[in-house]
């Protein structure tokens, strides 16, 4: 993520509707430290290490942010109005400027709203410290509404991460045969990711399994050679301007046994069958349902043991969450995941994954690399 | 980070270590959530995502595991034993998972260490609601204590990721001249650290800034076209195995002004100061002062803000932290930075890192690539 504006962004209006969603939701402030929601609505990015990073949004008034001094000129020529409290670099001096921006913020007895997969520790005990009568609760919903609605703007760049995706993977599949490990076609999909125009920040480290690693759904690359017989699958995505995609596609390495050709016949049938069921006013459980049922009724239903998709954008996990059980309506602009598969835990598995963003009529997919099992090798 | 081996780790010893450093902080259980921590400690890497994964260690007794069902196949062959209680796909389910384990940790007025800068909100309330009558508290300087002593195959792998960064950025040079942007030189350097073997999770994402970026020590690569007359500062690193290194470089491109020169060979100056200074039974605050020293006598020490440096080896930046007002002394398998800087705002900045590991005697430079101010373009 950069600090950049591609999409000729305006934040002012962002805030604005955190704003409103604060006043909805009854919040007093919203305690946000680096990652894709404070990029959303700032446009600042800041690494997430040792010394604590934290914008306060208040209903009125601009938004204030702790930060180390040495950040700061990142805050020059902002197109908005910022109080900024620095910090220099001895630890022992944090809690004051904690207490500063605290009482610029007017928080007393309020309910902060924060992020429970991004706050951590550190920053909740040093605004605690500072704030001892607020009360810290989960604003994951109200934030998640404002991002999940992904504008034009940020479908093009969204669709650009996945068409320099499709040419990364495309690029790399000369380099896959029996002998070569995943870790190395790992590498050589990084680097052609980086090459088809890719963010040099990766949207995540690629998943490419082999064998009976390909039934891991959540594998890392391993030293593992490739071989005659495998399936391999890649799970793989770019990062383009802050924005992601997140792909599947499972290979055959030479002639493989008639289960697993028939397992990814199954699997791509599952995937167009979520893909036919997506749409605006649907509940995200029927997607889920569409395709794990054609799973069901192939009798692999106990292999597929994870959610259909989730949602995708600034992070590679967001809402909404395409799973059993989720009631929310898809609405035009969500964007998110289709990825069943099918895992023969200690033989071989297959996934296929794409891209869509849910349009007044139907959805968008973003991709459309061919979804039958290709043999390569 | 890799669910990989390649040192040789006895994962039971560091848990024993780890029970000890605990009897004697009078923690009665850790809890760890995905991190450099966690692998050091069972050779485990999760994605940290919307599913919480958290490990609680006992002074007795094998860890214990919370864990979504699908990553539970990273259990398979691990060598040491360990209770997993893994959780299906539906949230509401997960608080009576965790209370499960809670149970069989037997937790209760129990003092928890924690990780500041790992620990979220999201396992902070999943562990405070199982068992409402802990008191989590901060364990970094246990978990530190373990992690900060590099062994020598530690140190071995530390020495290889320096040696694929200095490969990497070598065979970016040729790419650097004027009319290429920061972020196409960053995406070359990437390619490169791949190609010379780094692991595919980079260690971080290159700084390649140039011209007035160059006096933004955390400057993030824009798409500003390197000219002639800049410096050019590039701080990069490779990951190796979990291990990462950390190194600056300053380049001129063509003719730059007769002050940047100076400040580029006052900074040489300290950074050779700081590593001369560095050895066993010094405190980490005379190394500091041993290179802020010469920037000051040289007239610059207002245009050097930042500490002189940080440990390195799982996480980029970790203890000891090389600062003023530190009074760690320093022992043999501490490996850190040593990156004085000047940088004249709204002008053009300096940095020279380098990455050395305390040895009985003095130290072990890690890293020799020339460090006075190269002309490039």
């Amino acid at each position: 993520m950069k600090n950049s504006n591609p999409v000729n962004v305006s934040y002012t209006a962002r805030q604005a509707r955190l704003a409103e969603v604060m006043s909805k939701s009854g919040f007093d402030c919203i305690a946000l430290n680096p990652g894709p929601s404070l990029m959303y609505l700032t446009g600042l990015n800041f690494h997430l290490m040792e010394r604590p990073v934290v914008a306060l949004f208040l209903p009125g008034g601009s938004p204030i942010l702790i930060l180390p001094r040495l950040e700061a000129p990142k805050l020059e020529a902002l197109p908005y109005a910022l109080r900024a409290f620095p910090y220099n670099e001895e630890p022992s001096e944090w809690p004051v400027v904690f207490q500063n921006a605290i009482q610029a913020a007017g928080i007393g007895k309020s309910k902060v709203g924060v992020e429970p997969t991004r706050l951590r520790f550190l920053e909740l005990k040093m605004l605690d410290h500072a704030a001892p009568g607020g009360s810290f609760i989960s604003a994951e919903q109200s934030l998640a509404a404002l991002r999940m609605y992904k504008d034009e703007s940020e479908v093009a760049i969204m669709q650009t991460a996945v068409d320099i995706a499709q040419r990364g993977l495309q690029a790399t599949l000369p380099a896959i045969k029996p002998g070569v490990s995943e870790r190395e076609i790992a590498a050589e999909l990084m680097l052609q990711l980086l090459r088809a125009g890719g963010d040099p920040e990766a949207a995540f480290s690629p998943i490419v399994s082999g064998g009976p690693n390909s039934a891991n759904p959540h594998a890392s690359p391993s030293e593992r050679l490739i071989q005659s017989g495998d399936l391999l699958v890649i799970d793989w995505g770019a990062s383009y301007h802050g924005y992601i995609s997140d792909l599947t596609r499972t290979f055959a390495i030479g002639q493989v046994e008639p289960e697993f050709t028939q397992i990814a016949r199954i699997v791509a049938e599952a995937n167009a069958a979520g893909r036919a069921a997506a749409g605006p006013g649907v509940a995200a459980s029927l997607v889920d349902k569409a395709a794990r049922d054609v799973i069901e009724r192939a009798g692999y239903g106990a292999y597929f043991f994870t959610r259909v998709g989730h949602g995708i954008g600034m992070e590679v996990h967001e809402e909404p969450y395409i799973r059993a059980g989720n009631p929310l309506i898809l609405q035009p602009g969500m964007a998110f995941t289709i990825e069943p598969g099918i895992y023969l835990t200690g033989r071989n598995g297959v996934r296929v994954e794409d891209n869509v963003v849910i349009t007044p009529t139907g959805i968008n997919c973003l991709s459309d690399l061919p979804r039958e099992l290709r043999v390569l090798g």
